[in-house]
């Protein structure tokens, strides 16, 4: 008699569809399970196509691939000739007991067992394509009213002094020459790619309120210029993505004030959402940015003539500058529809473009394949943050957080969302580690060894400091003497040490568990099964976010460590570390060490 | 100290999208949790507009809406003046532990909670446009080659003689004459919708290899006899869908024909999927249907300009014979991107197309609203007949398969799935039963009281026999005296009853478990909670698969019974049920009997 109670079986979750069946390639089908925590030694998929009705099943045993504070969760990638997949679970429970799983649902196994999920066909739609250079590279963002001035002639009509403290309404006279005259600097940071907020015309600093969509801010420069900043950065290697505002404008928007004149009547009607036959602004009976920001009256994206007026923006600045890429600001709440019909014309006039959508939760249904390539992961920020903020929260909590956040998206997906270590829309990283540069260092390291985009908020390099909107958006310090060389020599490093490896762009990233509590430790890895890449590459990340030293030993058992070594070096520093006799290496970490062993 | 062990945390799942968050319309939000079974005894909704940061959020209790082996569902609609939620679950476990689940996990219950699930936005195309005809209709689908003859002018070149019975290429004659002369028995049979299986040029009695798409097929008649027998089928107040087989072609259609001739000169190479500059045919280089049909070469659907030659095809004939939808052949090995578009454009011209998308396996994907309104419920079928013919199959385990399956999708979504009893792709429900024409009666008197658009397969009224295709494509035997006309009156009066009362398209089922093992009962209910309709209505389904006759008794504390009769009365026999003093009413079922109750 089987005993039930041993696999959890309202636990296990698998549907052929989102970030539990996805394919790779049009022959490779990427597929996940979810089971309770530690409740399944094995899980095998059995697969085959879908109009095969004799032969037996193929058989691939899945990888654990994740485990978070209630579950675990397998994955693996299985082939066919075709394109037409079916497939079943074979769970191996820890009284190994067989189960197995379609759709079905969960039934001992048998040898006849002949139910299935079905992958019916795979679409060439449905074939990743977001474009390599963005997950090789790291990001660096540009508030430019403050990266630099380098033209006074261009500048607002009242600005503040470079050296003040910005409030919502400063103007400090950054323009596009101050970018075009640092785009030697920026590089020289391993960054390669430059991503501006907002440049189109608008009254405000930040200009996430645009007047006109088809000018560039003239206090930022002209179309010749910023024809110039991309041209010159591409001759530099780097990148340039533009932020796209689409969720809302500026109330002096001529469509708005077009809507505002002549009510029902504009042709701009049924480009807002507007209760009653004319706009009343007291109070306000349209809807906005928020609900709650009268001036930026929110557009309505699901009007196909607002769709379409933003694509030819989107494309008209695409193919007159130049860019690689778009930001899209407040992503969550504009139309699929825009979004869709955004990356199909965009792809279509640069096949490479890279699209970031701004999306602060869980971002799943913009993430599959014909929307986003990725979006702000400002949720790994968070849960770095508050790690590395408070002594209490042990490793294993910071993990269980990534990881629940993490098995959200396809892992295809991850490589591509922009680790933000700052915004113009959170602390500074230094002001929110209460400037313990140390920890900042840490920081850093982690993100610029994880998998995914690093992004850098301009001045977070060289030590600037800022609390909450509007002070995260202090002008950069550019005399050497107030800069924080130490850092950014350390980020530099870690530049360079991020285009030496393919591993941290193209690797999967396995968890190292048993570590002292404020030890975070992980495995960069391109093996043998990875499906991209041929060369086995290993690397160890260890990081002791405690001011005090830290012994413990690394157990080779524990690593996904394919090749024969009996030595690690570290990367910084040269220190080898000996497997010993047991198969473990001992490893003692300063207070606030950060070590990168290959 | 919480007892952590009485929760199932493992088994806890929600997403804020897909069928666990779903608008009903710009302000009302349906969510959906899924627990292990009997885990909880209570799921609190606590919701607020995502951009409100000081009030505390509404209280909302969700319902148990459904249980199968291993989980409970609970359901609830909340509603905010605002498109914008956010929300969390407060979950009651059996221990009375209180705990809070969002988007960061589970937790324990605690005053200042202050995480949520997102939905950021309720877009104007994401409320659900069905239209209220089909999920108040009956279906009637008809093999024209196999209904009625009445035309022999028009007859294929060489008939079998209408007693015969059918290989894989007989042909019988059947056409739209035929159609249209028997309007008035289709109307009587309470039938509101004909579904017509292909109709367009093809050289197979079946044509599902269509070789003209903008031709009708001449053995069927003419174009003015397919404009006839819509009108006509209006005037009698019934709606007309046809097949659409877009998913593969003839290989005698002229655009596969251009390519066997001209190789990747033709302007329609890429319109199919080769593997070479020209085509092979033995072995084939092309996929085709279910890559094992060589003479149905798989249409590129992928392809845009086969997408718009398709939506053209659709809207031509559309408006050409003025009918009220398409039934989606192979719907799910077709490009999501053809079935968006042609939805769009089809509800231009006819806002209340209906679309049925044939999808044998799970097919939540194309249920977002913007692909399908339904699709074929084979499941419910399957599950159906397995209880039907096998005494060992307990009706718990019947339940268990049927909401396991429905909980794959949207609860709104459920009453547009096409209950097909029969159909030209399964045996006949008679010769499924083994003729047994009881357990025929009881599986009509389920279908056509139970959720979703029941679909009859003409001949299948009047106990037509058939077994696996061809043998289900008999034709239709027209002398009364060779009908079984006691068949076909039950199911006339259960047409009848089914338009009697709206809760047989709108009602919710609740399922009455603790019956015994052959008795499958459910509720329809419209309750105060419903949103669609005012009116509370309850029915009582109950049904007897056992030859032998059941006592038992149904608790009123059981029932989701909201008004205060003391007895219930059966519809087809005037028989009554009187609540007792303890509340509940004695059942005595005869074999096969079916009741309803209201």
């Amino acid at each position: 008699m089987r005993k039930e109670e041993s696999l959890n079986s309202a636990a296990i979750y698998h549907v052929p569809e989102s970030v539990y069946s996805y394919p790779q390639d049009s022959n490779k089908l990427t597929v996940r399970i979810k089971t309770a925590k530690a409740n399944c030694k094995k899980v095998v998929c059995r697969y085959k196509n879908i109009y095969e009705h004799t032969l037996r099943p193929y058989y691939k045993e899945m990888d654990l691939i994740a485990t978070d504070e209630y579950c675990d969760y397998f994955e693996t990638t299985i082939s066919l000739a075709v394109r037409r997949f079916k497939y079943y679970f074979e769970i191996i429970d820890n009284e190994d007991l067989v189960w197995n799983f379609s759709s079905e649902g969960i039934a001992p196994s048998s040898e006849d067992y002949n139910e299935y999920f079905f992958y019916p066909f795979i679409l060439d739609e449905e074939i990743p394509n977001s474009p390599k250079w963005a997950r090789e590279g790291i990001i660096y963002q540009i508030f430019i009213d403050r990266f630099d001035n380098s033209d006074f002639s261009n500048d607002p009509p009242s600005i503040s002094s470079w050296d003040s403290l910005p409030d919502s309404d400063s103007f400090f006279g950054g323009d596009f020459r101050g970018v075009i005259n640092n785009l030697e600097y920026i590089a020289s940071l391993g960054t390669t790619i430059i991503y501006l907020n907002p440049i189109f015309l608008s009254d405000t600093n930040h200009k996430y309120d645009t007047i006109d969509y088809y000018r560039i801010d003239p206090t930022f420069g002209t179309v010749s210029e910023a024809i110039e900043l991309v041209r010159k950065a591409h001759e530099y290697g780097m990148r340039v993505i533009l932020d796209a505002v689409f969720n809302h404008a500026s109330n002096k928007n001529r469509i708005f004030s077009d809507v505002l004149e002549k009510g029902s009547k504009s042709e701009y009607f049924n480009w807002f959402c507007i209760n009653g036959e004319r706009i009343e602004t007291s109070p306000p009976n349209y809807d906005s940015f928020a609900g709650l920001v009268p001036e930026m009256p929110r557009l309505n994206t699901s009007n196909t003539e607002v769709q379409n007026y933003l694509i030819n923006v989107a494309v008209f600045w695409t193919q007159m500058l130049d860019i690689d890429g778009w930001r899209l600001d407040v992503a969550d709440e504009v139309s699929h529809n825009l979004w869709k019909a955004l990356r199909k014309r965009l792809r279509e006039i640069k096949p490479d473009i890279f699209i970031l959508g701004e999306v602060w939760n869980r971002a799943t249904q913009w993430l599959n394949g014909d929307e986003f390539d990725g979006i702000t992961n400002y949720k790994f920020r968070k849960y770095l943050v508050s790690f590395a903020c408070d002594n209490c929260v042990s490793s294993i909590h910071f993990w269980n957080n990534v990881v629940s956040n993490e098995m959200n998206y396809k892992t295809s997906s991850l490589s591509f969302f922009a680790n933000l270590i700052s915004s113009h829309d959170v602390k500074r990283i230094l002001t929110q580690m209460d400037g313990n540069k140390e920890l900042v260092k840490l920081i850093f390291g982690v993100v610029m060894t994880y998998r995914g985009i690093p992004l850098l908020y301009y001045g977070d390099e060289i030590g600037l400091e800022g609390g909450d909107d509007p002070d995260n958006r202090r002008t950069m310090i550019w005399e050497e003497k107030s800069q924080d060389l130490d850092l950014k020599n350390f980020i530099v490093k870690l530049g360079k040490l991020r285009k030496l490896k393919k591993v941290f762009a193209y690797g999967t990233v396995n968890i190292i568990r048993n570590l002292p509590n404020r030890i975070i430790g992980f495995e960069r890895t391109i093996s043998k099964q990875n499906t991209l890449e041929q060369n086995i590459e290993n690397v160890f990340i260890l990081v002791n976010f405690d001011s005090e030293s830290s012994n413990f030993n690394l157990k080779k058992s524990e690593l996904s460590f394919e090749n024969n070594k009996d030595e690690l070096t570290s990367y910084f520093d040269g220190r080898t570390f000996k497997f010993n006799e047991d198969k473990h290496i001992d490893i003692c970490l300063e207070g606030y060490d950060f070590i990168v062993l290959f």
